[in-house]
């Protein structure tokens, strides 16, 4: 048996829900062209990733109005949240944590029907902008906004943000980035949220597991660092040279290079597009210009293509949401996927248990204390 | 491609922290008859896993020493466990959200130096005894007991249960059960803990994902289950009636059954042993009994073999811990692997990304929505 390091190219398991086949990603058979292109919600994506087909009018009604109704947080919560509220702590481990204990807090937790691990999806799914825009506001010593029924999932974020009226094209960008960001087959967070499924363990410990995942630099912590790194060049004024010396010192350049995609990620050139009709005019466009820059450097430099957090980066930012919470962003929506991938594990089981090759010593005779004088050299 | 379900006999990376040869397993080259007929403590098998060496008399001392003085919990995580004592709750989801808070608490939590991240462990390691005892005291309505630096790692986490001294068998019997449960190879959370690393997560995000994969009733949570059914089984009555309606609606026998061992798990001779000799003589020896029986008959109807789980359920029953916390106690203890699992993914880092097989529809055209009049067929 050869070793595939990364389990790269390799079949952990079999799915409905998402696909990538010759550079193009589909949910549940529609190419996210398709979706993007005929502005399907984000509501209606996280219906067909769960029920792998689109909800008719009374369906998508009734959905939407679920994840409305369940969108309030507890008090119990908010004093959580509160609490968290200190210096030096990343958001997302806030994240993990308050949907942690959105578990402890659920009566149901421990149930495990299907009917009942389809309530705790929604509790979820409706929660995480809630609990992200609280937090961003508590930290700021604001208090936080409840959300409105009248408001798109897209919309109520942006207004419990910052409790102004969300503008069409500030809820048709982060709707697209929803939809964009919702689920990509296989990718670390949803395959670690699927080894944690597999145990049958419960649907709060999964998504926890999710978020953990997402929060690496080389996953869903790219966004953030992409416009660090933006900022880090606008303040040192020579793109070329900043980058360069980055790639002298084998560092990864955020944003670039995917495991699946080699051509060209799918998702890049609507997020590219959307960072344009964002930014033009406005004092933004300056980003957007750099991040032109970067990717011609690195491209011609490397090879490397764009992925999908190197756009959404400049198109966050515009959309006035604090760097430190890109990721949460992406979060807030990937989490339809890793809920639809639980679904799809639980329904058809098998314990995700690989082996792992061992390349040490075997059969060491166990030293009494009196004799271990010596320091021995450290193996790793 | 092949798809092996499950990722069974799969490998998913190389390791030196342990291995399974000839249903033998070993800590870094030291099978566990050698650490346990040698009464290696957990202090030292902790080091073992993390250094892949024995530590020399004066490198135990100053590694018991510091895991020692990090016992004790600050107020918050004490106020935050109050918070969570409520009813219908697993103990699971307490330690899965109080770990992640501790990473919210740690200002150096977002460094990820090999210092600041043996630190870190340190940090979790030392507190999650203390976190578990002072649970189950809060949810008692008692006052969480503070550890005692002259007491060892099993003795502090007896001692900070009742605050009676511990006795030297149940000091040994908690030892060995620790040595017993610290690694196992890539079992599932392992696995996702080094999922959730290989994205340069934190070691925080890394251990809530163990914590929330060793929950499911597949994995860790067996145990509790064991002893859920042996009271089952006394409370009915008759052993192979009891256990041939389980087999007959197909349900899993818990502690029973093993991915990798097929013959024997080397781990349940020792806590076998272990629940013979806590037992005996005791009111609790109807517990060992009882556990003869189940497993004679289901190596007799299924040819299946106790694992780890079985018996150990019976012997953390016969230090007086209350079965829904046998989760936590295998927690506890394996938590030593994960953390060195982290490290060594660290070390030689490779995103953990496979891919899924698609097989589902393809190149399906978005529907408007007033076109959508009928209710498809739900397809899972
Ligand atoms: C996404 C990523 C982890 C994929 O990793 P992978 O499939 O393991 O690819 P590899 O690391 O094997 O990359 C192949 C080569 O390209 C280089 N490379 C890949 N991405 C790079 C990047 N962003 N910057 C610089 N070099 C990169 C690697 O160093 C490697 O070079 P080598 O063969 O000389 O060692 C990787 O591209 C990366 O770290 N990107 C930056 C983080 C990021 O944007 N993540 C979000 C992904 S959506
Ligand atoms: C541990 C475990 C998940 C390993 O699973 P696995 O490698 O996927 O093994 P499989 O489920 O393919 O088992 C092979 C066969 O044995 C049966 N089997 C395995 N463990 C069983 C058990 N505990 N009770 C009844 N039947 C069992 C399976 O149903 C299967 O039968 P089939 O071929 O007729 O379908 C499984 O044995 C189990 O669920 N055990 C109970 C839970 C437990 O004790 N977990 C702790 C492990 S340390």
């Amino acid at each position: 048996m050869t070793i595939e390091f990364g389990l790269r190219g390799t079949f952990a398991c079999e799915t409905r829900i998402s696909s990538i086949i010759d550079d193009e990603l589909a949910y549940a058979g529609y190419s996210i062209e398709e979706l993007v292109d005929n502005n399907a919600s984000f509501e209606e994506t996280i219906f067909l990733l769960w029920h792998l087909r689109l909800p008719n009018e009374d369906e998508l009604l009734a959905f939407t109005e679920m994840l409305n109704q369940n969108m309030a947080i507890s008090d119990v919560i908010e004093a959580s949240l509160k609490i968290q509220c200190r210096q030096n702590l990343h958001p997302m481990s806030v994240l993990r944590s308050t949907v942690s204990l959105l578990g402890v807090f659920d009566r149901q937790a421990e149930v495990s029907t299907p009917e009942a691990t389809y309530e705790q999806a929604i509790n979820i799914q409706s929660k995480m902008p809630t609990i992200i825009a609280a937090f961003s506001r508590l930290r700021r010593g604001l208090d936080p906004i409840s959300p409105r029924s009248d408001l798109s999932f897209a919309g109520n974020f942006i207004y419990m943000l910052e409790g102004n009226e969300p503008t069409d094209v500030q809820i048709e960008a982060l709707n697209k980035g929803l939809v964009l960001h919702a689920d990509h087959e296989l990718n670390a967070s949803t395959f670690a949220t699927r080894v944690c499924a597999s145990t049958l363990s419960d649907l709060y410990s999964c998504i926890t597991t999710g978020i953990g995942t997402l929060k690496g630099s080389l996953h869903g912590g790219a966004n953030e660092r992409v416009f660090e790194m933006l900022e880090g060049i606008a303040e040192n004024g020579d793109t070329e040279a900043y980058l360069q010396k980055r790639l002298d010192s084998k560092e990864k350049i955020m944003g670039f290079g995917h495991r699946v995609y080699k051509t060209v990620d799918p998702r890049q050139k609507y997020l590219k597009e959307m960072a344009y009709e964002l930014t033009k005019g406005t004092d933004d466009e300056k980003w957007y210009t750099l991040s032109l820059e970067v990717e011609a450097f690195i491209r011609e430099k490397k090879g490397l293509i764009p992925n999908v957090d190197f756009y959404s980066a400049t198109v966050y930012h515009s959309l006035d949401i604090e760097s430190d919470l890109f990721t949460l962003i992406f979060a807030m929506s990937r989490v339809s996927g890793w809920i639809a991938h639980v679904f799809e594990q639980q329904n058809e089981n098998n314990l995700m248990r690989p082996r792992s090759k061992y390349m040490g010593p075997t059969s060491l005779t166990y030293v009494p204390m009196a004799d271990r004088q010596v320091i021995y050299k450290e193996v790793n």
